[in-house]
């Protein structure tokens, strides 16, 4: 038996509240040899705290030495065994958009982009036109583009970026993108890797060439392009599989995304970290599990802005007194992957993690929330798929196994 | 998706370099209560430095209390699974002295022996006979046996030691060792435990009696037992899997022949391990993956000898400033085992291990290399197959997984 079934047999009703605070990239390295990573610099007495009171530990996202995406490290996290549902891009840039996609579906990523009077590309995003004039392309396309047989809907996502989705019988997803990932080049057509794509490659194909024509006069952005040809995958919901009732509280669209996947109710989240503090407690009652997710860890990370991610921690830091005063039974606080300013991406290294509950939670001797501080704490060095089997434990939502 | 299968997607081309250096049943035990293991007690300038700077931890082969052989030991090293790739000593023996096995063949350990006139076995290593001996004995072998229908090659290893294939159709792995192990017994008949290996054992139990007569007024090595027959198992080579050009630097066939099995080119290793730094060295731009083998921390330790093995680990030591002269990318020094001077075995216990990547690592708070430093380290503990994988991440090997 799995460990995944086992909890679902496991789990039972209580009235406990875990929150689950991502954020994302919040491992790193240090910028010199003998340094701090960006965590160990900055001044974290709220995070300290937790650590403290709590259970610290380093998690891998998927396995020794992998650097996951944003998808694979939030089904971790979720609870899902990331080698086991994988997840289309497509997929994950509609759900974020709050396009449906359902079984009978095929979810493209499209990108607005520029070529010439040869058919290549000279520029892949079309100069990064304004999500405006990506709404008014888009509306054009609806209006002017039909493929026979395929109900299509397309929708504008931001700057250059859309997605496309065709819904109809027998659509495969197996499909390769139409980008040549260099300018210079000529666009590349949609190809069927197995018998049972074929229908979309052909549906993809008619689409692009309705769109070259509708498109023409437009400047810059006079071609499109697909990529991340994918299929709604067969996850069971949280509450399914835990028994809790989840709610997702998440800035990006990326993150609403996969909080879909598995099942949350998805909520105005507002702007800032503090407004998402905010929904999380006029939203209290209504749910027992709160994934609340912070982009701003990763995006100073992948900007190499060392003291930039330091002062985003700093900021996390100080939502964290709004959270404790929730009383929530459990609250995390870990990020789906590294993203170490030094590496300026997403990195395979284990990710700091801490574990609160003052009621079941057994604490160790750190006092600090760092990357070597973690290496001595009571969670050790685990797969993030069993932090939600932990979380649910401590929140005294799994029965025993066995007699 | 396996992680393996995973790995083999996900890999990509780099120029980066990565070094294996294996010591042989490099961990050890305290020879008293209260006292250091071997490498705590070696006085290990360069490698202390390597673990200051570097990542440390302690590697599991197989699982835990598991004592491997040197093939699960090696192929776990390698990345591969030693408990889904199982290969037979016979197969092992005939690649370390250059003999090639193919998908016919059926490879087997020979071990020549004195019988007495009634048949039972007096010295199961025929007085340990020189090499020169085995030489002429197997020849001898070669110029008077013939078992029809099979193409059987013989090759004297040394001292008492021979490797026998048979290559033909059919021929199954499943046959019992011949060796009674003990003296006074006869030699055992060899028996197929699976119809596909019933031909297999008719066509050894012909060669052994035809073995009788021609060796039989010769002394003392009047008769020889055969044991570990196996066929080449299907590995997929490390190029395959790993996307690296390996090369294996090693004196003893043992480790060359594992170093064949998972398809790395073996070049002449010299003497000492003098001797393959300058291999190393003169190779370098040849390959991109290196593997070292270093023999003596392990046959001191099978020795018992606790000193010899300190003073070999020291000489070990003196020699990675030559490796660091070559500006590896990623350098990691462990063990296939564990072989305490205490226990004059191989052992389960972990293997010390560090990793030393200059641009991607992760330094922990150790600063000397050890089995109870090594429980800080920020590797942890961990099988000994997920280390191809991080030092693969650690080489930007590897592609992000997921969107």
């Amino acid at each position: 038996m799995s460990m995944h079934t086992l909890i679902s047999q496991l789990k039972e009703p209580n009235k406990t509240k875990i929150v689950l605070l991502v954020a994302d990239g919040l491992g790193g390295l240090p910028i010199e040899a003998g340094g701090k990573t960006e965590l160990e610099t900055a001044n974290t007495p709220n995070l300290d705290l937790l650590a403290t009171e709590g259970t610290v530990g380093l998690s891998t996202p998927v396995g020794p030495g992998i650097t996951p995406g944003s998808g694979p490290g939030h089904l971790g996290l979720f609870g899902y065994d990331p080698l086991e549902n994988d997840i289309g891009r497509g997929v994950l840039e509609a759900l974020g958009i709050g396009v449906e996609v359902g079984p009978n579906d095929v979810a493209i990523r499209g990108n607005f982009c520029t070529i010439n009077a040869e058919g290549a590309v000279t520029d892949r995003r079309a100069g990064r036109i304004p999500t405006e004039v990506c709404s008014r392309l888009v509306e054009k396309l609806r209006q002017n583009l039909k493929v026979e047989g395929v109900e299509t809907l397309i929708e504008a996502v931001r700057e250059y970026r859309l997605v496309v989705r065709f819904r109809g019988e027998g659509l495969g997803e197996n499909v390769s993108d139409t980008d040549p990932l260099s300018t210079g080049l000529l666009t590349l057509e949609p190809k069927a890797a197995d018998f049972a794509s074929e229908r979309t490659a052909a549906i993809a194909s008619e689409f692009l060439k309705q769109a070259k024509v509708i498109l023409r006069d437009e400047h810059p952005a006079n071609f499109l392009m697909l990529r991340g040809f994918a299929k709604f995958p067969a996850i069971e919901p949280m509450e399914t599989v835990y028994g809790v009732k989840p709610v997702a509280i998440a800035v990006y669209p990326m993150y609403r995304g996969l909080a879909k996947l598995v099942g949350m109710t998805v909520v105005d989240p507002g702007k800032t970290l503090g407004d998402q503090m905010e929904v999380a407690k006029a939203n209290w009652d209504q749910y027992d599990f709160f994934f609340l997710h912070y982009k701003y860890t990763d995006s100073t990370g992948e900007d190499g802005n060392f003291a930039q991610k330091v002062a985003m921690i700093e900021a996390l830091d100080a939502e964290i007194p709004k959270l404790m005063a929730l009383k929530p039974d459990v609250l995390i606080v870990t990020g789906d992957h590294s993203t170490p300013s030094r590496m300026k991406s997403h990195s395979f290294h284990p990710v700091p993690t801490l574990l609160w509950a003052p009621l079941t939670g057994r604490p160790d001797l750190v006092t600090t929330f760092g990357e070597r501080p973690a290496l001595h704490g009571g969670l050790g060095q685990f797969l993030s798929k069993d932090l939600m089997p932990l979380a649910m434990a401590h929140a005294g939502r799994l029965q025993k196994f066995g007699a």
